[in-house]
C-alpha cells in the first residue's frame, strides 16, 4: 500500500474524469488517496442547492467570478471540442453507451473508497467560494497540508 | 538507472513536444520510460491511413468525436497562439531552423529507444478511436496498468 | 528536507500563481526547490527591458512568436474566463482584498528563498527569447539537467 496525490486545478469534463479515474483505481488497489481541489477544480465539489448562506459575505467581484463557475460538475466543458457543451453532451451519451461512469458517479465512488478530498481555501477565498457551496466531509486547507501529503507519497500529479 | 512515467492527456503540439522531449532524454540517459497516452493525447498514436477496416463498430458520435481529432501529430495545434493553425507552422519553421526535431521525429525516436507506449482503452472506447487506426507495435491498457507502472517510477508526470 | 521539482510550462496567470505557491510553500518548509519554465512558462522571467541587443539575432518568425508572449507577468491572462484581460483584472482585485500575492510577489519570494529557477534553452530558440530578455539570476539549461534535478526529488510536478 502506497500513498498517491492528485492535485485537481482543472475544472474541465475531461480532466475531472482523468483525475477521478486515477484516484479511483489507486483507492481501489488499496493505496491511500488524496486528492487536493484548487482554482478551477473546485467546481468537484460543488453541491446543487448550498447549504445555508454564505459564512463569509462575498464582494462584487467574488460573487461575479464564483457565478462564472459551473453549478455542477455535469456541466462543466470539455478542455477541447466544447462547443458549448455540445462535445461534453457528446462524450457523456458515449459513455453511457460504454458503459464509461460519468464526474458525478465517480465522484460518489471516491467518496465510498475513502479518498481524501481537500478544499484549497486560498483558491476559494479568491474565486469568492464558501464552505456553504461545496459537499459535506471533505476537509479545508492550504498548500502546507498538500506538501505534508505529497512527501509521503510516492506518485502526486498536477491535473 | 530509474525508471519515468508520462500521462499524455493533452493532444496539443507544444505539449507533445514537451512529453517526448522528457521522454526521449530519459531514456537517452538509460531511464526506463513509459508513456500512457489517454484522451487527446491518442491522437499522437494516430496513423495516417487505417491498418483495416475498425475491428469494432463505430456508433454515430464515436465517428463524429473520433473525426474532431487531428489525423497526424502534426496536425495538431498548439495549446496558445495556434490561430488556425498559423501558429503550428511558424513554430514548426522556427524548429527547422533551429535543428529541434518535430513530433513525428521524436515519436520515432521514442519508438528506437524502447520507449513502452500504451494506449488507454477507456479513452480509445469513449473518443470512437479503434486498434486499426493507431500506429503498430504499442500496447493496450487501462489504469491500473499505468498505476503498476507509476509505483516503479521515480518520476511521473501527468502533460 | 527534500527536493521539489516544477515544470512550469503554461504562461496563464492562474496556473503561474498555482506553481509558485506550490514551490514557496515547499521553500518555506525547507525543501529544495527548482522550478524549469519552459514553453510558455518563460514569460515568467521576462524582464520589462532587456538588458541589452539580443545576443542571438532573431529571425523574423522569432520576432513574431516572441511579441505574442506577454510583456510581464502581470499582463498573462487566466487559463478560464478570461475575457480579454477581465478575468485576470477582477482576480487580482480580488487577491489584493484578500492579501494574496500577485505573481510578481510570488516570484521575488522565490528569488529570496533561493528557489533555483532555470529557463529551458530549447524553448528559448524556438520561442525566439533571447537571455538580455529574461530577468538576472537565472540558470539556463535543458532536458538533461531537468532529469538530474527530479531524480533527486521526492515531488516532481509539471503545471
Amino acid at each position: 500500500m502506497a500513498k498517491k496525490t492528485i492535485i485537481v486545478f482543472s475544472g474541465e469534463y475531461d480532466r475531472l474524469m482523468a483525475a477521478f479515474i486515477i484516484a479511483n483505481g489507486a483507492a481501489a488497489m488499496d493505496d491511500d488517496v488524496t486528492m487536493f481541489f484548487t482554482f478551477w477544480g473546485l467546481s468537484a465539489l460543488r453541491r446543487t442547492t448550498p447549504s445555508g448562506p454564505p459564512s463569509k459575505q462575498k464582494s462584487g467581484l467574488q460573487t461575479a467570478f464564483s457565478a462564472m463557475l459551473p453549478k455542477s460538475t455535469e456541466k462543466a466543458g470539455l478542455s477541447k471540442f466544447n462547443f458549448g457543451g455540445a462535445g461534453r453532451f457528446m462524450m457523456k451519451k458515449v459513455m453511457k453507451a460504454e458503459n464509461v461512469m460519468t464526474v458525478a458517479e465517480l465522484l460518489a465512488t471516491a467518496r465510498e473508497q475513502g479518498i481524501k478530498l481537500i478544499a484549497c481555501t486560498m483558491s476559494m477565498d479568491v474565486l469568492g467560494i464558501s464552505k456553504e457551496e461545496l459537499i459535506d466531509d471533505i476537509e479545508y486547507a492550504g498548500v502546507a497540508t498538500y506538501l505534508g501529503e505529497a512527501d509521503e507519497a510516492n506518485v502526486n500529479l498536477f491535473i
